[in-house]
């Protein structure tokens, strides 16, 4: 499980003084690219090897909601990897009154930009990944 | 159904050259406020009663990609309602191609601004919305 | 001028219940883009000639504040057009109160994607840009 | 001056693959944000006092492009300070090629919740903010 810490913005508020629900699908989104360089996986590097990893499915539960200025922690834990698909698993606690305020799950998968098919993760990237996986039977 | 019209933005798309996946959420957003106007239901109306509609789960599948200075339909269906819960479904459709390119669900609840309590929504709110649902075995 | 309608959508709202300042900069965007296709210019064609228009500046003063579901007029005029730089003055007016709640400016360029380079634009689409402009002394 | 890090997210990224300029409005907020931390003053806390702070001017200057994840120092300078006006100048800095990518400022005021009318910061916040204060001629 990786922890990336996010601060709720005034921006990331809306008319119900709450954070927008659509912010938790973009916290998800750099969660999920700090655990890739916890794993030594840069995006970066990938994409000059001319692979992206397109979001097939994205969901979110939320259960309270989070103010402006709370600090966040969304907790990421790879469920699933295989050669093209990558499931991620989050949840997103305030350490300030211990709550788990939502949980959401992201599938992605490898494709090539010249394609736009999908196409295997290679070895050297799977294997740091793999590393760090904590599967569990998710549909 | 209910069909919005949204054009994809320069700013809606990220550096894959498409339309950045958190954006369908806010597709969605739009499409239901859209629904419940051709309700003859006011959100502003809501809220001026203390009721607020907080999003309790939303989800979304990219079927495929869509691209700046697309035209999208966002076909909305009301598909469960109860005086607490209320569900859409979302069909983000690309006329140009024919092309079904993502769907989409929110569930939502009717909550008291007052107390955060959920309530039952009023029955003349309830009765315009129901006019229109088509209801369907959803989870 | 040319007027682009867009609708405060509660995804726009902040925690102050007024439409968050940074939208302002998404809808002259917008504005911007259905000027061009005004004119008869597609930014698609724009970009498949190798040509990319960054912004170089951008400004607003807020004067009033919009509120969810505000309809609003971007008023947008071309008061500046090289062959290497491109001026737009937009008035963000609000017709249900007759007030105008936010004036702003762009200043943007033509760039080689090649390149990196300010280039000059084609004379195809500076003329039919020319043609629309409404000259005016800005710094 | 205080300095707040950044790091260029993927949904930060536009079809140009850069960061959209609209984005430099809301790193700025954040800066702000964090230089009031700095000076000991709470936004929440203002707010609990039934004062707001609108935004009444925004503007940036675009000198080179931010690609993603790239880390960004915002740095920000209290320019000027009165009872009813707080002006900001801010630097957007990559330490990577240590370039300065852009240049803003933002002119706030202070306002009443109650009234909606612009109001005197109190004198406890004016003074911690004062001290921070590196006053320039800034029109």
């Amino acid at each position: 499980m990786y922890v990336h810490e996010v601060r709720v913005r005034f921006y990331h508020t809306d008319g119900m003084q709450v954070s927008h629900h659509a912010n938790y699908i973009l916290w998800m989104e750099a969660a999920r690219v700090e655990f890739f360089r916890w794993a030594g996986v840069s995006l970066n590097e990938i994409m000059a090897d001319g692979i992206v990893f397109p979001i097939l499915h994205a969901e979110c539960d939320y259960l309270h909601s989070s103010r402006y200025d709370d600090l966040l922690e969304i907790r990421t834990k790879l469920v699933r990897l295989s050669r093209a698909q990558i499931v991620f698993r989050y949840e997103i606690f305030r350490p300030a009154d211990q709550q788990v305020i939502a949980r959401g799950l992201t599938r992605g998968t490898f494709t090539s930009v010249k394609t736009g098919r999908i196409i295997r993760l290679p070895q050297n990237y799977y294997e740091r990944l793999a590393a760090l996986a904590e599967p569990e039977d998710c549909e």
